[in-house]
């Protein structure tokens, strides 16, 4: 039989002590060996929470191992547990493997009875003192081991205070004598309830341990564990400790201290309560940091003078903070370098790159809640005046005002605008509307499809129904603030956090990329994105979305008139006229990435996409085509589709309308023979998008090849350049090894995949998704943000396992938004592709998960 | 070495002769074998051709076979190859191993050059008769072996007419002298091309047979292989046989017959051509049928007086006949049950069920050509003049007119008028559409979806841009006929064939229903087409589709105002007026299919589907909510998808809106304690849709079995029912085993998971998936039709695979529409389904299907 009971001084058998002790537990242990000033105590291991559950009772000789550790304590402590004279009292608290916040059961003050509370008032000289110690156990040890509902003591303790005529007075401002009273009617309750107070401090002892371990099954633990993926089968130690008390008198005193400033990272002690011990508590944080390599969070008690720590653990930090601490505990000699790349989470870094609103969270504390809340389509913070018309937005912000452009959705016509503004909000769309689309290209925050917005364009009014279910309405020139990464729109406005500047980073990230094997490229669609990306690290463009750079209006209009040309020929005309600025912007993107891979998607976009929506519009394309206004308008309603996921795009229209993906072709090879003339050194690759059947990526390379030749005839030289295809439907998946006689190339494009395999509309998920996640748990998380690793995970595998089966050096990537998503990296590493794009704003979050991934698969 | 040349009268190996010799090689041996009068021949094998396409010159030993098995054909004749007094001239025809009807080359009249020629003008006493044979020859062998262009000798056989004086003439017309000319110019331009004609005839015969080789390979021929499934590595035989002249005079002719009628299947010889020497044939014919277990389609040519059978194939027929014929030649003792179950073609039993229009095919031989294509939303034939309004179709209705209902969509509103139309005819919507859905669920034909209609309900006129882009306008009372087994509109009346009553077909089916293994369920919505469905021989419900049950004016308002309800609880009110109705429909469905299991399958319809479309029944809505309109506008907007295949629907609305569900459950499980009252043996079965998470069913299991056990104890006893999910999601196929730790049973809906695996909507690939099967050929058929095997039908073995294995008696169905389809049908019985479930109307064509499954898996 293992043992079931360590000392804080015990030595420690070679197991995990975490897994052991729970981290508080481990920590304290850690703390006494490292000489820190602790209250004696000892932990009781994680196996005998485990055996209580199973048996609903202690293991064998439970009670003798733990009658000689309170012994060991008392002996330490030079007091002895229930003694009438000069008691002892003893904490007991949960701790698991990881901390769980909040969630379990801790009770303080144990060892107080009628006789020992007696001599704790005359020991401490202080019998206010006393009772108040007194009147907490009988209520926490009523509530949390008796489960008398603590509403009861709360309403004893209110009609206590009437009676003594003020019930507005502070508890600790009421006599002695009252708490006296307090704890005799409190004793009453208990009694009344049938489950008297255990006067016997063993039996409290033993009761305040059972409901500790009790705590781990309570329905906010389970519900936390489920959502964290903590497993229920780790159970939580159990730490008693001696009390030391902060609240007796001028020289005693808690709190906490960070052992750095979690803000800034600055290293320097940092904490709300420091006494006069500070000098101690400096050694003692060192000699944490230097332990547990990384700041600490310590809990403190000053007991008459004498400085006591009572936990610590790695401290909570913004992501600035984490960086900066991260890089100078490597110049410490603290950490290695693999190690401090573990210390900081690679998600946190986005919000470096980005000005921002205080989280929702810490916006709800003070009171505020959001009004609407819609898709995060493009992240960052903005405040300003309301408009609803993309002119007056250019002519206000052209005054120097701030504004919000407000629309039901935007198309082309309203780029001006959106410039201009600070932020979007729209109504309808989702993360690929357009608003969202060219929010992040203009790197402007935005929230899309914002369904409780109702935008009266004639009344120039914005009403809300709120979560709350209030009726809100806001005037052209009403000021709202959004917040872009978490998709909320707020009345008034609000703080804005600048985006920080954070010296250290550049440092942490080389050491990231010397340690990744995983490589990171961008997903990036034009030549300013190409360009910020490459200055972010990225290794190249993993994805170039052309159907992006067609959101311009001269080139829209034009592709409107392909959209509805009705045949080949006249297609071919217009795409004439768009070739030229396509070939250019190519070899701009190729430039910025010289000597790196740009894998440009030819075409993504239903046809429909494309079509004007008011009447004067077709009347333009009409006579820019030369038909009558009625045809244009009934080939419009023939590209209605019902479902345009699912619909005539990419490839489909590739191969019936093989103007298209030719002239594009054309309009990239042309570009990457003007680079290589011009001394670069380009390395474009040829995507194909939504390919399901192996004879749609064989014929389009067909074509491709066709047009290819012709290129290098008329220009007299070739360039090198892949041929490849995105995997984004389930088929694909499943005939890999039939599209890999063709492809060089596999990107997985997990955004569609996810929605496919799941059969769910992203932009359509908002009404249940969200449910699954957070209420009905079914999900862990959201498949669009993190890869789900049963369902499109197996099928990426599949893929990848029948493409290398087919062609051994097949390059595979992958380019979905999960490619700046530091569990999808993992997956990424772990499945074996060569690189994921992003984002650029997510390219440092991808450069520091993919070195974290390495570093776990090395260890697993 | 195996032997290459066989003549007509050798015995051949233990091999199949079809593979060995081709079809055609095969039929003249057999006849041959039978006593049947067949000019002399021999068939060079298959063998030789593989060899030929390898080493592009035939075997060794070869040539030696083939100068002996020429000898013997002399023998036969009487005649010697390029016997200059009495030459023997012979054919060489391609065969393989099924028929590819005018896809490779034929070489006639072989044995004629200057010396013979004058030698058959001579024995035949008929010059002319030996000059057009020649000139024949000449351009034959020209164009098939020599690769000379047929328009030249077009263009040389025009220009000689024109100098004769009579452009116009025809070719039987042709003096000696003229025809004498012509091959002298013939040969001239062979000569000019530097390809001069053979003389030597064993020159001639070689070059023939190399030519027929060699068609194999041709573009056609490559293409209509690879669109049947036939394998590229058959190679075709080669037939050389004596030519008989049926152009010789009075007493001789070719012509072909049937040896019953084709098209009813009647027992008596039926042919275009029958001389006078009916008795005869009659006795080959009834001796063909014998040996080949078929009705036989008869080639036959008579020379002077004495009859030769050329060829000898199954003959192509009617469903009708097919039918009547297999019965017949079952009692007739010519085949086993089934062998005759084997020789119909499933598929082609649903025309008997429907009156019908000639096909496309056969109207566009008569110059008939559509006016627009839809969607063959449900099947039948309606002639009729058109209006655009519902009530004015009932009014005309009920004067005894024949109307079209035409309709950009129908909706709810317009459900009287479908009743009294003939057909229906929508612009917009898909197979799923309202329009589709009610006309299947009335047995009216329906054509939907036809894009290229432009309705305009204000000037009551139907604009149609045809195929051949000729714009065509129809009043109110122009007279349509449309073919909803096709999906084509033709302007003016066609005649209509009325459905079939076959006598026989009970018998057939009688037969199937004792050979297959495989159950057939029917899909039925209501309790009419439960009825219908038993009457068809349905062993079950496999899919009762509840949403279809809302297309009732009534119940539809209830569900709007569930759809716009807001909450749980003003929906649970609603929700309380549909419950008694949705009971007694269930009841009556049980009822119908008593001692069967029905599979109701819950709920699948966005909720957005119900959603009012006109502002006056938003008012409507609101009036029965007590809400404002802007209300209801504001939840209806927030209601829309984008791609509502993908959005918020079956179980995610399960979920979200429990009521919804929990009412079915009880409306279910109520109808079915009402049967069991009422003496009856109900085996509902409850399947939850759109399932792709685990815990989406096992949640919605909890859910259903509380509702269970509360309707058990409202009536005091319970009744048996199943619990299981329908398979229609990728990831479903991936967690199968998840899933059916929950499920008793998995029914395959193929439609969606054919749309979620290929990422294509049905209703939205009418601009591209034609072009993908019938064009491009990248796909053998439309994957909506028969089951891509590759790919979705991948998915399903896995779910089974991984279902099964978790729980070994998991009950295995499929649903989709192809469960009516016979390629699919045995994809399932191989996949080792235990049912499939179809359309009433499909029933026989399933139960056929299932029966030839059975006997094919059997024999694999």
């Amino acid at each position: 039989m293992s043992r079931h009971v360590y000392a804080f001084d015990a030595a420690l058998p070679a197991r995990d002590p975490k897994e052991l002790l729970g981290g508080k537990g481990a920590g304290l242990n850690a703390m006494t060996e490292l000489g820190i000033p602790v209250p004696p105590g000892f932990t009781i291991t994680t196996d005998v929470c485990l055996a209580w559950r199973a048996r609903g009772d202690f293991p064998e000789g439970f009670a003798t191992e733990l009658k000689l550790a309170l012994e060991g304590v008392e002996l330490r402590a030079g007091r002895r547990f229930g003694d009438a004279a000069d008691p002892l009292l003893v904490s007991v608290r949960s701790g698991a493997r990881v901390s769980m916040p909040g969630m379990m059961d801790t009770i303080l003050n144990l060892g107080l009875n009628a006789e020992t509370v007696e001599g704790l008032a005359a020991t401490s000289g202080d019998r206010r003192f006393a009772f108040d110690a007194y009147r907490r156990l009988v209520q926490m040890y009523g509530d949390v081991v008796l489960g008398v509902d603590h509403h009861r003591f709360e309403e004893t303790l209110g009609a206590l205070k009437k009676e003594l005529g003020d019930p507005r007075v502070l508890d600790s401002k009421l006599p002695a004598e009252a708490l006296e009273e307090l704890v005799r009617r409190y004793l009453a309750i208990l009694e009344g309830e049938g489950k008297p107070f255990p006067s016997d401090v063993q039996a409290q002892l033993h009761g305040a341990i059972g409901a500790v371990f009790a705590s781990w099954d309570n329905t906010r633990a389970v519900r936390y564990r489920k959502m964290q993926g903590i497993p229920h089968e780790w159970g939580t130690a159990c730490t008693v400790q001696a009390m030391v008390f902060g609240n007796l008198g001028e020289t005693s005193g808690s709190g906490v201290a960070f052992t750095r400033n979690p803000s800034t990272g600055q290293r320097a002690l940092y904490g709300e309560y420091l006494a006069n011990a500070q000098g101690e508590d400096v050694v003692a944080g060192i000699k944490l940091e230097r332990h547990f390599g990384d700041m600490q969070d310590i809990e403190f008690t000053v007991e008459q003078g004498r400085t006591y720590i009572l936990q610590t653990r790695s401290g909570k930090r913004t992501a600035h903070a984490a960086v900066r601490i991260a890089v100078e505990l490597v110049h410490e000699g603290v950490l290695t370098k693999e190690e401090a790349l573990g210390r900081v989470d690679a998600t946190s870094l986005e919000q470096l790159l980005h000005a921002r609103l205080p989280t929702p969270d810490e916006l709800l504390v003070r009171g505020i809640r959001a009004v609407a809340t819609g898709l995060p389509a493009s992240p960052g913070a903005a405040v300003g005046a309301i408009v609803f018309d993309a002119d007056e937005a250019e002519r206000l912000a052209s005054e120097g005002r701030d504004v919000l452009l407000v629309r039901r959705e935007t198309s082309p016509e309203d780029i001006h605008g959106m410039k201009a503004a600070r932020g979007i909000v729209t109504a309808t769309g989702g993360m690929t509307s357009h608003a969202a689309v060219v929010a992040r290209g203009l790197g402007k925050c935005c929230v899309a499809g914002c369904a409780a917005l109702n935008v009266d364009y004639a009344k120039q009014t914005l009403t809300v129904r709120t979560e709350i279910g209030e009726v809100r309405t806001f005037q052209k020139g009403d000021v709202l603030s959004l917040d872009g990464s978490y998709g909320k729109v707020y009345a008034g406005p609000l703080d804005v956090v600048a985006a920080a500047k954070v010296p250290e980073l550049e440092e942490l990230m080389r050491w990231a990329d010397e340690t990744r094997e995983l490589r990171v490229r961008a997903n990036a669609d034009t030549p300013a994105d190409a360009r910020r990306a490459r200055s972010f690290g990225a290794e190249g463009i993993g994805l170039c979305r052309t159907e992006h750079m067609f959101f311009v209006e001269e080139r829209l209009e034009a592709m409107r008139c392909v959209a509805l040309a009705g045949d080949e020929d006249v297609r071919a005309e217009w795409l004439g006229k768009i070739e030229p600025m396509l070939r250019e912007d190519f070899a701009a993107m190729l430039e910025a990435m010289d000597g790196l891979p740009v894998t440009i998607r030819l075409l993504d976009w239903p046809l429909h996409e494309f079509l004007p929506r008011e009447p004067n519009e077709h009347a333009k394309v009409a006579r820019a085509l030369g038909v009558p206004v009625s045809v244009v308008e009934q080939r419009a309603r023939q590209m209605h589709e019902i479902n345009p996921m699912l619909g005539h795009r990419a490839v489909r229209v590739g191969l019936t309308a093989p103007s298209i993906y030719r002239m594009m072709v054309r309009a990239i090879l042309d570009a990457a023979i003007d680079r290589l003339e011009a001394g670069g050194d380009p390395r474009p690759e040829i995507m194909i998008p939504v390919v399901g059947i192996a004879g749609e990526l064989s014929r389009m390379k067909q074509l491709t090849f066709e047009e290819a030749e012709r290129v290098f005839e008329a220009r007299g030289r070739r360039v090198e350049f892949k041929y490849g295809t995105m995997i984004e439907l389930p088929r694909a998946c499943l005939v890999a090894g039939e599209l890999a006689k063709s492809a060089e190339f596999f990107s997985f494009g997990t955004n569609d995949l996810t929605q496919t395999v799941f059969g769910i509309s992203r932009d359509d998920a908002g009404r249940f998704l969200p449910v699954y996640v957070d209420e009905l748990q079914l999900l862990p998380v959201d498949p669009f943000v993190t890869i789900d690793e049963d369902g499109v995970g197996a099928m990426i595998r599949m893929a990848c396992e029948r493409g290398v089966a087919e062609r051994a050096d097949l390059s595979l990537g992958l380019c979905g938004e999960h490619g700046g998503d530091p569990q999808s990296i993992l997956f990424a590493a772990r499945t074996g592709l060569s690189y994921v794009s992003c984002s650029p704003p997510r390219l440092p979050v991808a450069r520091l998960a993919a070195a974290q991934a390495r570093t776990k698969l090395r260890a697993s």
